[in-house]
């Protein structure tokens, strides 16, 4: 099956998915350039979904992805916040934040509100991070006839996607940016970069497969072809791209010399995730033990970075990124797609 | 300037020296088929060493590569060493060793006894890992006329390289099996994967960029080759052929799933180097901190490696591998390197 038949695509590309950096408008300019243009869904409320399938329905016509987390809610530990709180506690005294005025920032998961609202926009490709959601959830998803994908970051990953209803696999490199996807194993050392874990993958699953991580122009492009992938889905490059919503101090991190520092760090939501490395990275991690699981960890940190971005620093702000950012280019997302797509 | 030109081979491959596993045997084999053979003398006493070169030079007229360590000797530390004893007690009571039996396990950095007997084979091409020797050997080598090579793990390592005299530079990615080359920093997270590594040292050099780390098949080394490779460099994929002297522990190993599950450790050596995970690196690390520098740990662990060898138990054996295995075949090595040059 050819991942563009699939997908109804007129490119074999992908623009990944990434929250708090984009939103409708980079994932209408991939899809109008005939790539799969991506919605990043996990810090969106309902409203805000509604209103973002809105924005792309008008925009386009051609197919688009629409992205969630499907992690299990943790349950809140006094202890694991306590630790954080403590980690954190030299921060708040430097800058003047009130423990007492934290507030919780939630990421919730894939559920039955965001699939009656996904009823009726019918989006026609529905991505997930960290595995898949419950029978039920992927049923009524299948159902109003979108493709499922999920990212796999090890062989083992991929087969249990493929055996448990997923139409394309994306091969997550420890490359890439942003969340790992890692779902069944928390071993970092399980982690492998995309010219290993991508052809492991091709050759064991009967599905599509797509590579992530470390694809930053044509030359990427047609190295993961070559290595048997269906196509490629690319996050990093589009981060300067106009129709990206990334920050100022963000976008100064990827363009300076500092962005070819990155390490896989848990302290920004408590799943470890590439990110270009910052003073809270050299202060506080780059993995810090003990801290809330995933999303609790996001609470006590953000309100240093709201408040040290507000005075135009990223110190505390995670600076997603992958490995190879030399393919960011500050150009119309339509014109980075078109030159990927000189790889196919 | 195009690789082959440079070191005079035929095709752009070059068989990575991998020292305890392989000697003159695999690097005639990959020369006279056309690539570079590579003869790793990390572990060679100097008597070993000039047998190894007659050889060599007795069954092939084609160029071929000697490799050797360029560590600091390190100074002894009683508390490392007694840090690393402790650790490892419970396995010599297990197993019945005696530690005051412990001998010293050397592997002697590349000095003057070496470019005296190199000076008389005059060996084409010298690699070195852990950067480079003194300005004064690496004269010396330079004035017999043969070419130097030496790998980088990051950007800064490559630059380094460039300017203090190598000619050709090797990007090990994160995927490659045995000792990370890194030489600049001791931090794993600085160590990137080979798609994002090689194309970044590829735009910033202007010598001829080997690929190693994840090739395993001439779809690898098409891969490599579009990311801006000048050739590859593959180690893991020759480990099963007839001309390797790898062990039957090590054999079975890769040729088993385990093989999937590798990971950086320094138990084996006390610098960091991809395995397959054993009960050693399970019970001991796979990072163990505190323990004696390289080469020093390998000392204690030793005679645990040997003993249970000599059971038929790989438990406490440095199962070097890359992260990716699915090259691996029981053939000879001309054979694989045919294979390998399909995707030249």
């Amino acid at each position: 099956m050819i991942l563009r038949d699939l997908l109804e695509t007129e490119l074999s590309i992908i623009q990944a998915p990434m929250a708090g950096v984009q939103g409708s408008a980079l994932a209408v300019a991939v899809s109008n350039a005939g790539g799969l243009g991506s919605l990043p869904c996990a810090m969106l409320s309902m409203e805000q979904l509604r209103d973002e399938l809105i924005a792309i329905k008008t925009q386009t016509n051609r197919p688009y992805n629409v992205n969630f987390f499907c992690h299990d809610v943790p349950e809140i530990s006094h202890k694991a916040e306590m630790i954080w709180r403590n980690a954190l506690m030299p921060f708040y005294k430097a800058h003047g934040v009130d423990p007492n005025t934290i507030s919780a920032v939630t990421r919730v998961p894939f559920n039955s509100d965001a699939v009656d609202i996904l009823e009726e926009f019918k989006p026609p490709v529905v991505s997930f991070h960290f595995g898949l959601p419950s029978d039920e959830l992927l049923a009524r998803v299948k159902a109003f006839g979108a493709k499922v994908i999920s990212s796999a970051t090890t062989l083992e990953e991929a087969l249990w996607l493929e055996e448990c209803g997923a139409d394309v696999i994306i091969a997550q490199g420890l490359e890439a940016g942003g969340h790992r996807g890692m779902f069944l194993s928390r071993d970092l050392n399980s982690q492998l970069g995309t010219f290993a874990l991508l052809p492991q993958i091709v050759r064991e699953v009967n599905i599509p497969v797509v590579a992530a991580g470390g694809i930053a122009d044509a030359k990427g492009v047609e190295a993961a072809m070559a290595l048997g992938a269906s196509g490629v889905q690319v996050g990093t490059a589009y981060l300067l791209c106009c129709e990206a919503l990334t920050s100022q101090v963000h976008r100064a991190a990827l363009t300076s010399s500092r962005a070819k520092h990155t390490a896989l760090t848990n302290i920004f939501t408590g799943r470890p995730a590439r990110a270009i490395i910052n003073f809270a990275m050299k202060e506080l991690g780059p993995i810090h033990y003990g801290i809330p699981e995933f999303p609790l960890a996001a609470s006590a940190i953000s309100p240093l970075r709201t408040l040290l971005e507000a005075r135009g620093s990223g110190d505390f702000s995670p600076l997603w990124s992958g490995q190879n950012t030399t393919g960011c280019k500050t150009i119309p997302a339509a014109e980075l797609t078109h030159e990927l797509a000189a790889g196919l």
